[in-house]
């Protein structure tokens, strides 16, 4: 499995995947036809075998896919088989928020630095961890190893606070800043821009209203 | 333009070139082209071209386009051109958050209602809105025009108030609670699950570190 290309729609659809197995773990399932994921997910059968064909087949004719093992898979390719260390730069609503979600440290995303710049916020702790100042950032990343920096602060200090992070050895970046970071390739930036998502919404509303305007 | 069916693609693109066309606007830049554009955006100046053409090419051969209008007339087609009222079911941090995110007002984004289950956070003001119980909900939303509603809260309770919501007339929810909502078509579901996000982020690091690990 290790090394072979896999499209990135079908990378976009695992963690779908993932969720709903671990439902089903949850509620003690353990196989599954892909009919069966087909009615659940509200995709189609024939979709879900090719996708879960692109890892070797999990599933057996007659059979049906086994849930744990498959859970398990899945989690690997998706990296959640170790454990990773985040900081959250921007310790406003969003990167408290962030912080307080319980869920990501059962994923294996420890939160383990919280930073702002505003000193009314300073040793203040989240869960039990302090918010430091952000110009405590470069010594704090050479003396912990860190995976994984969430941006949740306003795009004016974004990029500034996203070189101080590369700089430093940081290789991941979980942007929420609305603005587009541009750094080195080896950096990974996965962005939320929540403003374009609220767009998307408003389209499709008027879009519908518009279409049943006309009718 | 009204009725034209834009691909998904492009709408998905859209907010990034309201986005950069407002920056653009901001710093007093009037006329823009296509190749100019490509550079800020790092989009291929054909990619440009050919998304703007979908609304009837706003672009003069060597003359560029005019910013001021481009941002107007993509703004009226993403639905900027109205105001929508928006609650918060789920008071949170993020739903406080969201609350609190100034930018989404001057898009037209005007947050009128915050909800909780939580009896600690009745009547806390998050920017001069009090948080109300959710089992006012209905109440509310009958004497309250609601265009959207934000869900931000956790998935156990997710499909009973999206329920609540829609049996009141909220026809466009903007999910973030982890977990797909099954509602009539008329409604408009937009989603953000961050854990896919978050997950997105630890595939594509592992990916990387894969590949380097083989060089």
């Amino acid at each position: 499995m290790e090394g072979k290309e896999i499209s990135r729609a079908v990378v976009k659809r695992l963690p779908r995947y993932y969720r709903y197995l671990g439902e089903l773990l949850e509620s003690g399932v353990e196989r599954i036809s892909s009919n069966e994921l087909s009615d659940q997910m509200q995709v189609t059968a024939s979709q879900i075998r090719q996708d879960l064909n692109n890892f070797g087949g999990f599933g057996q004719q007659g059979y049906g896919y086994n849930v744990k093992y498959l859970h398990s898979e899945i989690g690997k390719i998706l990296g959640l088989d170790r454990s990773y260390n985040v900081i959250i730069v921007g310790a406003g609503n969003l990167g408290q928020a962030l912080a307080n979600y319980v869920q990501f440290e059962k994923k294996g995303f420890l939160v383990t630095g919280l930073f702002d710049v505003n000193p009314v916020l300073q040793g203040i702790a989240v869960r039990g961890i302090p918010i430091r100042m952000s110009e405590e950032l470069p010594t704090f990343l050479k003396e912990n190893q860190v995976d994984i920096a969430a941006l949740t602060l306003p795009k004016a200090n974004a990029r500034e606070m996203a070189d101080v992070l590369v700089e430093n050895g940081v290789r991941a970046l979980w942007n929420f800043a609305h603005t587009d970071l541009h750094l080195p390739e080896h950096v990974i930036v996965e962005n939320v821009h929540l403003s374009e998502s609220l767009m998307q919404l408003s389209y499709n509303l008027n879009r519908y209203n518009q279409q049943h305007k006309k009718q």
